[in-house]
């Protein structure tokens, strides 16, 4: 269901135009279509929803998210319907 | 609705001139017309306001705001409407 | 059973395809088959599962975890069977 | 009123000479006059005086100000009056 | 019984294929064999062992730890002993 | 009464030799006479004392200071006298 | 007493086979002799110990000591006999 991944930076590229779930520092989840990416692992998704508890706290629609704080990036397929 | 966006910093390039919503580490939030940025993420906001918890707690005009303390950029046009 | 291990990140090289533990800072823990890795300790794990107290908390699948973020990688076979 | 602004630190050299609010990670103020900056947003301030909430805490005269804890620093013209 | 040390890493050379004793941020530390290390100080240790309170913890077997986390390294024949 | 000021750095450069006021970061202050800095704003002073709540807490003689803990230096002539 | 001093790491240089003080972020200090440093403000230190309200808590050796955590270095010629 993946194309082979030989970098850490492949499966964001393969989930490009796919939902994923982002886990920030300090207890912060969105969700999102991932739209772009780059080596900082800066993120732009879009229909985000900043998440608490498995609830939609705040829609944020188009979003930019810094790298610094990222500590995981799952596509949604895997990761959320099995929460 | 936007403009191509191949590159996390080119969602911020076509955010120029509107209004955004930046969400700092320490849950501090600013509302404010982006004027300016740079791969470091530092911003520069325009008619900028502080808020908290929804509410304006400062105005603080013309503002640079360091890149390093930035969790996510959003236009504010798909942010705000939502809350 | 392992090849030789000259530089740190030959051991990540060895794990690949292997189960492996990874903990966090803030006292997360992830059990996964180790997919992908690169020099900043960005990894990609598959099956990955986000444990607390040696319970699985979620089911994350493919997922790409920050090198920022991480204590320590252990290759499963030795550092699960003896918790 | 201002110079045109095309990337942040043009508006730290719009500045120069003029009050700026400092506000520093850890909810340290600071106010004073913009000496100089350079690129990792070390500043000097002239006529330096540590805030809190809203009251002079200290008066520090000339100083170094590192660029590292720094969150935002805006003109105090337009930040100050609006408090 | 050491070889002369001129730069901060022999010392660490010198403790290849010793136990040592690595202590952490946030109150961890790890005992085992030094296998590997790199100018980042990442570290691989055979036959870890997590300690606490001069316990063992957990055994970790081979582990990758990353230096970023990394207090101190000391070779265990001289910390352990004395302890 | 300084010279020119044209980088953040040329303050600490006419401080050489007077007695000045560096604020660490988790609320530690040192007063001393600068000997040296370099670009991390490592310092060293010499009659170094530290202070807690304007009394002295310990006395270090000359003293290596770490830039990365830094937040602010100020020459003490201005700095002290109005506390 | 000591040679000319242009840069701070001169200090470190000078102080080379003499005991130090360092004192690191957390509360944690070190006293022992300085062996080794690099840019890094890694250290080597002999006949370290980890001491805790001017008691010894810890005798540890030889130890190599991340310069990223260290708050200050001191020769303890200067540092202890004051306190």
């Amino acid at each position: 269901m993946v194309k082979t991944i030989e970098r850490p930076l492949d499966l964001l590229n393969n989930s490009k135009g796919k939902e994923v779930l982002v886990q920030l520092k300090g207890n912060k989840q969105f969700v999102g279509t991932l739209v772009a990416f780059d080596i900082h692992i800066n993120l732009v998704l879009d229909n985000t929803k900043e998440m608490q508890n498995g609830e939609m706290k705040k829609s944020l629609g188009l979003t930019f998210l810094r790298g610094d704080t990222i500590i995981y990036v799952s596509p949604a397929s895997t990761a959320l319907q099995k929460e």
